[in-house]
């Protein structure tokens, strides 16, 4: 049963899409009350209950031992003790003494504290008194999900090649270095469907241009790696450069498109190309307009984009800069005592995503100025939305692939996400693999971290875990930072065990492609905490390592370095078969603690008793691909 | 048998004491060659070989697959990809195909590339062609390792109250600090020895001046503490503050003895007090100079001190700074591009630990300038020697707990070090343990993280999870960061789960001092890793989350949040002891895989076969201890 409470005159985020009668909440049926201007409610936890939810968060599948914020973040630290990451998922759900789940829709901060303060309690403070809260009440998580699920809408569903296996970098700045990763996978056998072109494709990093000398023809270089059976998926960043002449920007201001300062200038904001000015996605005509942009490149044959940047990130504002420059100067000649050398070396340490610069930026909602601060966690939704009303009308459904990487619950609908700027550490197979069930409750089913890690060095054992989990993941995609090692899959010695690892991925297509389009049809997850299906078993219960994977099988990727396997725990008797290339190696486990032996060219997965899982034949393209004819593994 | 071999005229780093004769590197049994004024060798791996050493270094304790640096670092952030943390402690040995182990004698930068440019090689750069290298070649790792140890002298004991459980926190600034944290755990029943004195004790944070504004009578203060059975322990930092009037730095500039410019002036650098001079510890009449100032705080009553900053920290040089201002006023003004920002952004965060400041600083070595490139990784163990040259000729030997940040192999002959500032973070649980049996290897016995985690936010069932292994580590230290939670156990819901945790320490200090002075007199390990003992045992080998404790035990702390318990692989029978308070529950297990139930407030711990551990009962304060009167678990 869903229930909706609402309190004062929310602001209309789109979220939900199923019409509720609204109830007071003063009937809410947790512990409430009205502090400063704030909504807090409370409800008290025992020792084993579970607390699940915040989709794109960090820390574990059971959020329970954190405060967690609600705030679009670009931060690429993804540690542990960060509050936020790039999404606003403000769903939450308890399983235990009580089953019940939580959406919070209400687009500015929510601030959760899951048994930090004290253990047995959460205490979620909503940073204002204009909200829709739905409760829903039933006897199992997953049908809590699916309840969550139909009220806000079908999953976004990608083409079929979007399944591919997908190679990144920041970047490939031209056409030669496209072509030498085409060649490079090419020529070492490995499957290759994307290949993604960041920041620098573009013309002084100007949205929706090409730069004319790295890419003298650009329909015809599309058309031509089409023809390869490749697809260009080129970046598109919030902010559009201030610069005279350039089309968009000039529209943008003659049409009052951008997001302002209180005071009626347009807010000026430094990210890639320099200045800027933000569109305002907020207004239904800003995003007819920015959404009809993406023709420019649909029209040259441009099939996938990322959408960039859009929490917003803000390296600087012009003002806060010029104060920075002013206290710099005002310290000239000074002998700094020690605390004065930190609150200048802070103050340019925080110019990025500075909280005084997101204050200072309004939108026009409807006619009404609006202060992002309000509304701060639907705005790179609403840059997706943009994009996905104009491919939908143009297009249809599943023709264009499209991810994003802020996003809050709706944008689900138009959109996947992927999450964000990770780091090559070994920790981050396991936070990938934590993110899945929870971003899946939230309804972004495709999904996918950057396999073996976007910031720092890689190693070649990172590289081939990390995939070994990404062959599961809807979205697979390798992608590293400038200045890192070159982390496609050919760099590295032996590349015969990264073919190994992808062709298992083709192999799998029909099947993962057939559960996602499944789950979204039936509002399910793809991926599920051990939890979901096995409540009373204690080790399942508290696994943050392992998955449930559809009604079939169960993941279990190997996360540590210089091991030659791992434990598994097995809820029930399974079959355990190890994949490798066209290698199909299967064993009869019981249910219990396992040690399972998994070569760094290997992919484990667990196929429950009586269920079967299809596998096509590898090729090099998913255009490629047998899916009629299909062998099975039986478990 | 141990091997020098010599190339050109070392530096002296006083890290060895064994006398051996010399060889050329011509011999050296491993691939070299002599690259740019660079001394390089390299020798293969299979792929089951184990690399172990490095002490105090990130990442596992299997060092394959990363480059490391020896290279002393002020960084707070021990994430995976870190090159350095504050030591340098250049011992490698490897175990498998062959059993051998390295030890470079060289204070400058030393760069490891262990499997991770090409898995199956190790390649060591040492920048420079002054050294000498150890080889040692034996049958078994615990044999390799006590050879090393007896070149390289008998590890440091510190007095037996230092194993009792000690809080700090940055910062207790005055009595009614020291006292609140005394009480908190007198009324909570909770055992305590030690409580810290961060640096806002002192005087404008001057070396060795006690603020009498907070401790007016300091001496008066000291005994009264010490009469309650606490110690009170003051950090003393590497940097001598600028000040007209103060003595020690009038007294260090009179006498030439601070670091300086190539050009002639003292070196001054930003720390904690502001400018400073830094002692140039390469020098012993500075050395001397410096130790005698710690006879200001002994005559007061203190016994106990931890060096810090001593890699050495600078938050920044005057040049530096000077710099930094020039370039922000120079673009006052100018419409910034984004290269310009982040060139600005960057000189302000690159002010700290710049390696021009430390390329310009000088040592006086012998009459002799040396630039601090040349030695930087013996500067802070050379501060270590000057106060442990001088406590040793004034009061003997273990009467003075004494522990560095920075540190070189040859320090651990007068100091512990612990492990830095660490994260409130549930990897660090594991980064401790792993440090653990690396750091005995290389001499240094007496050592620990900061428990809880030093910065950021610990949860309570961090703190207590983190104790449970602190039990064990020799410095069984609580500390945390200005501004982040209480971490004092009192502050806490349902103090007794600490009190149970703690209390397990106390019962077992006679078994833990006893351990810890056999391993300094027989240069033996107190942590080993399970290969040690079980080299053909696939899982041993591989174990990163367990340790051999002594000659009679297994640790295995559980290390991860929202979980009942663990995992834990037994490698021969042995018996399981559940700990908590004066309680012990015994079970005994078999050899192979088990999960074990570990409550909030219990210590697992398991003994072999025919061995037994004895107990005390539990007291107050160390000095308190029954240790006549023992019972004994037996395995």
């Amino acid at each position: 049963m869903i229930k909706k409470f609402t309190l004062g005159n929310p602001i209309n985020t789109e979220a939900v899409v199923l019409k509720a009668d609204s109830h007071s909440v003063d009937t809410f049926p947790f512990e409430h009350r009205i502090e400063d201007g704030k909504f807090i409610f409370e409800f008290s936890m025992e020792s084993s209950d579970i607390i699940y939810g915040l989709g794109e968060a960090p820390r574990g599948i059971n959020k329970r031992g954190w405060i967690y914020e609600s705030f679009c973040s670009d931060d690429p630290f993804h540690t542990e003790t960060k509050s936020s990451l790039y999404a606003a998922h403000n769903f939450l759900m308890m399983q235990g003494s009580k089953n019940f789940g939580i959406f919070i829709d209400f687009p500015a901060k929510i601030r959760w504290d899951i048994g930090y303060t004290h253990e047995d309690k959460t205490v979620v403070t909503i940073d204002g008194t204009d909200f829709d809260i739905y409760f829903i009440d039933d006897n199992k998580p997953i049908d809590i999900v699916k309840e969550f699920r139909y009220a806000i809408g079908k999953s976004y569903i990608p083409p079929f090649w979007a399944f591919g296996y997908q190679q990144s970098r920041w970047s490939y700045p031209d056409e030669t270095a496209v072509d030498a990763v085409i060649d490079g996978y090419d020529k070492a056998n490995i499957p290759l469907d994307c290949v993604y072109l960041d920041i620098d494709y573009m013309e002084r990093y100007k949205d929706f241009t090409v730069d004319s000398e790295k890419f003298p023809d650009f329909a015809g270089y599309v058309k031509k790696k089409k023809e390869q059976g490749i697809h260009l998926i080129p970046i598109i960043d919030a902010g559009v450069k201030k610069e005279t002449g350039y089309k968009i920007y000039e529209e943008g201001l003659i049409n009052d498109f951008f997001c302002k300062k209180s005071d009626g200038p347009v807010f000026e904001g430094g990210v890639w190309p320099g200045i800027v000015g933000f569109p305002d996605f907020l207004n239904k005509e800003v995003r007819e307009w920015f959404g009809s942009k993406y023709k420019i490149l649909t029209d040259m044959g441009i099939d996938g984009f990322w959408n960039d940047m859009n929490e917003p990130a803000i390296f600087y504002s012009t003002t806060g800069l010029e104060n920075a420059l002013n206290k710099a100067k005002s310290l000239e000649g000074e002998n700094l005592d020690l605390s004065k050398f930190f609150e200048l070396k802070d103050t340019f340490t925080g110019l990025s995503n500075n909280p005084a610069d997101y204050s200072s930026i309004y939108h026009n909602i409807d006619g009404k100025m609006v202060c992002h601060d309000k509304v701060h966690n639907i705005y790179g939704a609403n840059m997706t939305k943009a994009a996905g009303e104009y491919f939908e009308k143009e297009f249809g459904k599943s023709k264009i692939l499209m991810f994003s990487r802020a996003s809050y619950v709706g944008a689900h609908r138009s959109s996947g996400i992927w999450f964000g700027d990770n780091h090559s550490w070994w920790s981050h197979i396991l936070l990938n693999l934590k993110m899945l069930p929870s971003a899946n409750m939230c309804g972004f089913l495709y999904c996918g971290a950057d396999l073996g890690g976007f910031n720092e060095n890689a190693t070649r054992d990172l590289v081939l875990r990390f995939l070994a989990l990404g062959v599961f993941t809807p979205l697979m995609r390798n992608h590293a930072a400038l200045g890192t090692r070159n982390q496609e899959c050919y760099n590295f010695d032996n590349s015969d065990d990264f073919k190994d690892i992808i062709e298992v991925r083709y192999r799998l297509i029909p099947y993962l492609y057939n559960t996602f389009c499944k789950a979204s049809e039936t509002n399910d997850m793809i991926f599920r905490p051990l939890a979901f299906d096995y409540p009373d078993d204690k080790l399942a219960r508290e696994c943050e390592t392992q998955l449930l994977l559809g009604d079939e099988c169960m993941i279990c990727p190997v996360y540590e370095q210089n091991v030659n396997g791992r434990y598994v725990y097995l809820p029930e008797d399974m079959t355990y078969v190890k994949l490798s290339g066209t290698n199909v190696e299967t064993r009869f486990m019981e249910k219990g603690i396992h040690y399972i032996d998994v070569a760094l060219n290997e992919v484990p997965l667990f196929i429950k008793k009586g269920k079967k899982v299809p596998l096509c034949k590898p090729a090099m393209r998913t255009s490629l691909l047998d899916v009629e004819n299909l062998e099975y593994i039986e478990g």
